[in-house]
């Protein structure tokens, strides 16, 4: 992409009651745009980032075995009485608004309730059961204080599949294969070697549920972190009882700050006897039907990115969720710009995502914006490369380039001789 | 896909209170699931319509050198203030709800005002200029009555551009681009021949905006049309007048039903005046932005399109959208299956969408879903083809299957040798 062409424009304006790491690069390198507090609109970089993160995603829960649907915002009130979270004394971050004839609507924050209503339509035996399903959604959460950045908004995109079982022992085998989804995520998006499957509050159905929190300097929580077995206690749940009933040795955990990235609750047969949602199993008897629910903050996992792989000279994004493999610039007249025009196509026909500053400013600007921007690799043609063949390419966190021919940049640009 | 592993099952059961073809037909196909009246969720099959759909608008958009991004829905009262547009007797679709604070906020319902406000801390002088946006978004309107399916949702999927221009010619040129974009899109979903350029109402700003009509017998709007000059009229505007002005004769006008599938909007000078969004010209001068949008209902466009394809069956889709290009079915004992088995996996490896009917039931049922979700080949596999290694294979709208050998087939699915 040509970055003329495409609406990014790095800024040195940030707005003065930004205080997150993540929201100020983010907004500095043009790849998010504040629309309110905690509130923020993805321009086409930071789009990039997303939907590489989204298809990350999307390949390990279709691995799973399920499938990609998408649910309403606008929720009935009818659907969340039944189990009370209607209640904003019980729930506390709805948004809610009204129907021209009055009725109350909710905007949906999670989506338990009404696929538990919907599968109880579909699913009436046990043939038509164990299904999972997920989704990429807009949630809306009516949070207090919304001072996080992307990492925790009024607004975001969340990926939350529900798995329905019809027994304990399916529920938890698919729990388990979840787990494992969930830190190749992590894994592939960069962030494997920071991210620790954490003990926490169960809420009021089971002693714990399970998050994945990836240790960061400017985390919101505390963990407790035993290195060794990659098991951490979030300090919600953290107490004597606790550690000995997970076999964790107080003298081996380290207490740091982290950032929670996804979470797994297990309901059990919870919300299937609240809801009234039952099966018929083989034997003819009427069961309840199994809940678990995974989510994982797209936007938020992004934020996490963006303030874990930072310097001062701006984003340092991971190849797997970089907007862009190379930024290419050229440094000279007409010849030495249709050099790089000539890279440029050959890049773009081997598939690599290539921004092109082709911009009329000076070189050490579009340095500094590429820094800013993140992108893994800074490709530069000048006068010399005509002369002989050499084109400078440097990692984003390398200090000095290397001077290779073009055959060799193809090679380590798309991995293909 | 295994139907036994996708989330998706056809069903008798209609709501009562559903009249629209779109909306029965899609719920009984399983491809939506009513959550309220306007309110939809798109189920696996349907999603995939939908993404079909986006990838077409997608590559048409990127075409005119427009950027994908992502706006909010939550927006502040304040950006549409300055053009009045916040007011509910003036716009009297708004979803409003409140942060903890009081502070009240919109949903939104399209995004002309957000992006001037972006625009103009982005784009200050002629050089920035022109920039075209577009967008996926969820947008919510409290519309009195929704009785039309997914024609007209409370919340549905839009594909809404914005460009900005530096003068009213510079605009044009995009418009007129834009609008063959448009017809390109109508006619990859199938919809080209029943889809004509209609002049409408202008609103305040122009006499007349163009919107995109298919002729459909359920269609909610009355255009007069013109067959040989490919133009038409809705009668919103319809009068001697108009029809002098466009220089068509009323007696080569047909009178039909139609459905909007898409409409655009110049807006000239006028917002960049209302809302102080100026730039700087080459002389120094301080010069409105010109706005222009363009909008394609992406859900509604699904609906419109299961209007116009359908038969006694169920849902005849056009193969660029359809969820799948096959629908397998074996009949007949394990070798039977086996062979399935192995077809399944030659034709996805050539990465052809099937959908493989492992249901245990009988075959007339996996007959009647195939031409229910109206998928564009039928397959079986039987005792005979295992002896002769003749396939059956049959179109959606023919009467009679034919017989052919695996290759064959392979390439009629494909196109490859």
């Amino acid at each position: 992409m040509r970055i003329s062409q495409i609406f990014s424009k790095t800024t040195k304006n940030v707005p003065t009651d930004e205080q997150a790491i993540n929201a100020r690069l983010l907004i500095r390198a043009g790849f998010i745009y504040k629309e309110m507090a905690g509130v923020y609109a993805y321009l086409p970089l930071g789009l990039r980032v997303i939907e590489n993160i989204k298809k990350i995603i999307r390949q390990e829960m279709n691995s799973l075995g399920a499938s990609e649907l998408l649910m309403t915002s606008l929720q009935p009130k009818e659907t969340w009485e039944i189990t009370g979270r209607w209640n904003d004394s019980v729930v506390d971050i709805w948004f809610k608004s009204k129907l021209k004839n009055g009725t109350e609507v909710g905007l949906g924050w999670s989506h338990e309730e009404p696929l538990m209503v919907m599968i109880s339509k579909y699913a009436k035996s046990y043939r038509d059961l164990p299904i999972s399903v997920y989704q990429f959604q807009t949630k809306l959460r009516n949070e207090v204080r919304a001072k996080s950045g992307i990492m925790r908004g009024r607004e975001f995109l969340m990926k939350d599949m529900y798995a329905f079982s019809r027994n304990q022992k399916e529920l938890d085998e698919f729990y388990e294969r979840s787990k494992q989804a969930y830190l190749r995520v992590y894994k592939r998006v960069g962030l494997g070697p920071y991210t620790y499957v954490t003990f926490a509050s169960g809420g009021a159905f089971t002693q714990f549920s399970q998050e994945f929190q990836t240790v960061t300097p400017n985390g919101e929580d505390v963990i407790y972190l035993d290195q060794a077995k990659r098991l951490a206690v979030n300090e919600e749940v953290y107490n004597d009882d606790v550690l000995n009933q997970l076999g964790l040795d107080k003298q081996a955990l380290q207490t740091v700050k982290a950032s929670e990235v996804g979470n797994i609750f297990n309901f059990g047969s919870l919300k299937g006897e609240q809801m009234g949602v039952y099966f018929t199993d083989e034997a003819g008897r009427q069961q309840p039907i199994f809940l678990s629910s995974y989510g994982i903050g797209v936007s938020r996992l992004m934020g996490v990115i963006a303030e874990h792989f930072n310097d001062k000279a701006g984003l340092i994004w991971p190849k797997e969720v970089a907007p862009a493999m190379a930024y290419l610039i050229a440094i000279g007249d007409r010849p030495v710009q249709n050099l790089t025009d000539e890279l440029y196509n050959l890049l773009t026909d081997y598939g690599v995502a290539v921004i092109y500053d082709d911009r009329d400013v000076r070189p050490g600007e579009k340095f500094a914006d590429a820094d800013l921007m993140g992108i893994p690799w800074r490709i530069v043609v000048n006068s010399k490369t005509i002369t002989n063949g050499q084109y400078e390419i440097k990692g984003r966190t390398e200090d000095l380039p290397e001077f290779v021919s073009k055959e060799a940049l193809v090679k380590r640009l798309t991995g293909v001789d």
